[in-house]
Formats: structure tokens, C-alpha cells, sequence
């Protein structure tokens, strides 16, 4: 027995983050097939593409095509990301999204300038239009997300006080329309985060608003990302972002060729050794980071895609030992 | 403040590991480059051969040439590996070896069989006879390692109250020799461990033997390795072995193609950044990485050189707010 979370949920996010950010074109079709085979291992929640301006975002272009296209699986939640109303609207006309409010802050104003090209002002009015949008569509405030929570490659350094600022921040924005905030997902968006940084930063939050209900997303540009995760776990944190085969990056955060979230396999494996619920069979998982593979047509960092799980070895020892 | 170590000391493998492990032959000159170039950034301990049957291992068998080619740096020490006396006269007769008194034992007499070609008893005789032979030699016993120390490919799951009893055994046998064991390595040879089992099986030996000062020999088959390192500085392990740019592999292991040793740059990418020192110039480090990778001629799994140091950014953040 231990302390860890008995079980966690997590939220693909491969299509979303790994479609945004390749190069090369993907064909509609392909993406469909990722999305179908991810709804087959048990993933409950996946956010399959952003609904964002094309010109800035190409790969995004056919997000309704994807989300027409594919095979909804009773159960699985698809979700999208939007950062401003004509967003919500395509995710709503698109159909099949699981359409819950979701709103994002930056803990650093330059990542944000870059990013969304807003100030932090312009950020806040956006939130009241979105916090305004939801309330008369009667969508609560699923969660909300701290960009660069740990680190900025335009900013540096994130101090943990910053982001506790923003938690409350986020809470009165919320409460001005009356809504309440469901869980708060510190991003690192960046890959600044150590194991280290997580325990103080989820720490800090907790001391101030034990209420709040947190959530991580993590990338591995630093191989820090399952590091991170096990720090999280030992936090009793249960809900995380993760990417099969590790797909992503961030295409504005100037970390080229750098890794992408981390990697959803290696994350269950993880878990699932150390006694963690996940609900997601991994065999089938490492069979999609494969396919995901094939899909960009390049190698991706996941590991056990490449070193094996351990029941498949367990399994051929105890064959062995019956013979 | 916090309770993990201060500081740590790592050894670097990835000459000895990597070297070993390779299927295409490398040229003697280019493993004395990449020797020469660890030797200059600050590392204290470099494990650069192993004097082995050069027929089990190929890559190996230029290991005299390796040390005679060599520019020492003084304050580093250079180590190799044997696993008899045979191996033990090599070492001394090559000169420049920094020859202290080593014994390995396995948790899984399978793995002892496949890697060595010996059964327990043969390995306890073996031991009695090093052993004889460094109190023969006035060497010390200065390390122990316990090979497959989480699981085994062979044998499966390794139970943390087997590799106690190893420990005690290990302790015994150094005992009849009039030896007391300098520190004991847990070496997770096939990549079986998480963060909880290292947690699991450091705390069953402290319970057991509080007075055994331990040291992590970590593989990063399935990605779990800068996760077991962070467990292990959680429980005040300050000795970490380690190889360049994630160097190496087990040759008789059964894990083709999957990942070698904890990769040593992001290991001192992780400490710095959590303010526990290393002793390590990492951005020079770095360009050993990628020497590394040029010498191998194929990409090798570091993250950090593809990512880069956050120093970097940092000083880029600097300079662009000074301008």
C-alpha cells in the first residue's frame, strides 16, 4: 500500500497536439483512422482537434471534416480546443465535441503575446466573453488551464506565487458570472517543470485553495515529463494530459524538433506497474503509438512502443516455465 | 529547502556501456575522442572498458588500446569492469585503471546464467576467489552490485526481500575474507523498475541495513529512468551511474533495439535544475552528447541535447531585457 492516486484518468491528447504541430501535411483519412483505433484502449476523454484559425494553424484546417469523419465510440468523450467564441461556435455546429467551457491563462504576457497574440488585458476581456458565452448556453466552467505554469522560453522563470495569483484570478472571473471553476490544468507548456517544480507549485495551490481540483499537462522537451508525472502522483494528483507515442510539441514555443507531451504508453505503463488504475489496455495503446508512427511518417519518442511492457515478457516466462 | 541530496556523484558509463553495445565496429581513435572529451567537463569517475572474452564481446576487445590512447585528466578516475581474475591482471596490466575491488551477484540465477554462463554456485566460487585476490592485492572491496536488482527478462519480478537477502549474503561472503563492502549498486539491468519499486526496495534495505551506503545503476528501456532516478534522490541516494546521451543497451538482455543507461545529461539537466549540484559543466556535456551520437553514427535517445539547457534560455532572456 502506498499514498499514490488507485487510479487516474487521462486525456489523449495526440490527435489534438500531434496534428497541430507536424510539418507535413496529414490526410484527413489518417487522422480518422489514429482517433478510431484511440477510441478502441479504453481512453475515455481525447481532444481530437483545435478549432483555430487555419492560416495560423494549417493542420487544423479539416478540423469538422475529422470530427465527421470518424466512428464515435459510446463512452469516449471527444473534445476540441478553442480559444475565443468563433471557436466554441464551429465546436458546437461541428457536432460530436463534447462541448464543456474551458478557458486558458498564461502565467508568462510574452508567451501570451506570442501565442494568442493578446495582451494580458485583451486576454481578460476574452474571458469575460467566453465566461459570458457559456453562461448563456448554459455550459458550465469544465476547467481551466495555466499556460507556461512553470517556465517561459520568452519570460523565464515562473514563480509558484505567480500561478496561486492566477488560480484566484481565475476563481473571481468565474464567480462574476457565477460560475465556479470544475479543475484547474497546469501547463508546462514549455517543458520548464521539474519534479521538483511540481511538488512546490501544486504545494503552493493547495495551501491556498485546497478546493480546487488539479490537473497536469505536461511536455517532455527535457525528458522530464514521466519524472514529473510520478512527482504529480505522489501529490495525489489523478488527472492527466498525455500524447500517444509522445506526438506534439508546441509550434510557438521555439523549441524546434523539441519532444511533445509526455507520452501517453509510457505514462500507463507507469501507472499500471505500480499498481495505478488506468482503464486503458496497453497492448492495444502501443499498437496505436505505432500506427501513430506510420501516421507521420517519422519516429516518436515514446519508449515502451520500443522497449516492450511487461506483461508480454511475464507472460512468455510463465509459457515457458508451463512447457 | 528540501530533503533531497545536495549533491550527487555521478559515474559516467557510457564509454564502457555504449562501446559494448554497438553492432557496428567503432574505431579505437573515436572512443578515446569521446573519452578524452567526458574527461574535460567536470566528471570524476568514467568507467571507459571492460576487460571481457572478446569473442562475447567484440566491441571490446581493443580495450587495452583504449586505455593506452587516452590523455588522463587528473582528478579522474578511470574505471573498467571484469568478472573474473583473468579480467582483474588485465586491468592492473593496462595501467592508468583506477583498480579497485568489485563483485557482482544477480537477483535472477537465469540472468546469471545467459549474461556470466555460470549457476550460483559457480558465481559464489568465483566471488571467494576475487575476493581472495584483492585482500591477496591489498585492494579493498569498493563496490558491490546486485545485476537485475528490479526484474529479469528470464526469471520475471524481482521481490525486494530477495535482493535483501543478497545484500546480506554480499556482506557475509566479503566478511570471510576480512572485507567489509564499500557501497552496494542496484543495478536494474533489463529495465523492470518504477519509481515505487525503487522506493520499495531501497527502503526494505535500509530497514534491514541502515549502515549500506547505496548506488543506482538505472536503464531507461521503457522510459522510466529519470522517474527512478528522482525516487532514488527522494530517498537520499547520491551515487547514480550514468552514460552520455543515453548510451549502451544490455547485449545479452533480449531488448533489441530499446534504450541504455539513464541518460547522464538529462540526469545533471534534472539535478541542476531541482539546485542539487553535479559537479558538471552540462552545456559542455551536452557537446559530448552530440559527439557521442557522431561517433555511434545513429540517433541516440538524450532529450536535452534536443532540447537544450534552460541556461541557455535564460541567458537569452538576459540579454534580450539588457538590450
Amino acid at each position: 500500500m502506498n499514498d499514490l492516486p488507485s487510479r487516474i484518468h487521462i486525456k489523449e491528447e495526440g490527435p489534438r497536439e500531434g496534428f497541430q504541430f507536424e510539418k507535413a501535411p496529414i490526410p484527413t483519412a489518417r487522422k480518422i483512422e489514429l482517433i478510431d483505433a484511440l477510441s478502441r484502449v479504453g481512453i475515455r476523454q481525447m481532444q481530437i482537434v483545435s478549432f483555430v484559425n487555419p492560416k495560423a494553424v494549417p493542420g487544423m484546417a479539416d478540423a469538422e471534416a475529422v470530427v465527421a469523419g470518424i466512428t464515435p465510440v459510446p463512452g469516449v468523450s471527444y473534445k476540441a480546443l478553442w480559444f475565443n467564441e468563433a471557436g466554441l461556435e464551429r465546436a458546437i455546429a461541428a457536432g460530436r465535441i463534447d462541448v464543456k467551457g474551458s478557458i486558458s491563462l498564461s502565467a508568462s504576457d510574452r508567451f501570451l503575446q506570442k501565442n494568442l497574440n493578446r495582451t494580458p488585458s485583451q486576454q481578460l476581456a476574452t474571458l469575460h466573453g467566453m465566461l459570458h458565452g457559456y453562461r448563456e448556453r448554459g455550459i458550465g466552467l469544465d476547467r481551466v488551464t495555466i499556460m507556461a505554469a512553470f517556465g517561459c522560453n520568452y519570460e523565464g522563470d515562473v514563480r509558484p506565487d505567480k500561478v496561486v495569483g492566477l488560480v484566484g484570478q481565475a476563481i473571481d472571473v468565474a464567480a462574476e458570472h457565477g460560475l465556479s471553476i470544475g479543475s484547474l490544468s497546469l501547463a508546462d507548456t514549455m517543458g520548464w517543470a521539474t519534479p521538483l517544480a511540481i511538488k512546490r507549485t501544486v504545494g503552493a495551490i493547495r495551501a491556498r485553495y485546497p478546493e480546487v481540483t488539479l490537473e497536469l499537462h505536461l511536455h517532455d522537451t527535457r525528458g522530464m515529463g514521466i519524472a514529473n508525472a510520478y512527482a504529480g502522483l505522489e501529490m495525489g494528483i489523478d488527472r492527466f494530459d498525455a500524447s500517444v507515442a509522445g506526438l506534439g510539441g508546441c509550434p510557438f514555443a521555439a523549441n524546434a524538433g523539441a519532444a511533445g507531451n509526455v507520452c501517453t504508453e509510457d505514462l500507463v505503463f507507469m501507472c499500471e506497474e505500480m499498481g495505478i488504475e488506468t482503464g486503458i489496455d496497453l497492448e492495444a495503446l502501443i499498437e496505436c503509438a505505432r500506427l501513430a508512427q506510420d501516421v507521420v511518417g517519422h519516429p516518436l519518442p515514446g519508449a515502451v512502443m520500443v522497449g516492450g511492457s511487461l506483461r508480454r515478457v511475464r507472460e512468455r516466462i510463465a509459457q515457458a516455465a508451463a512447457a
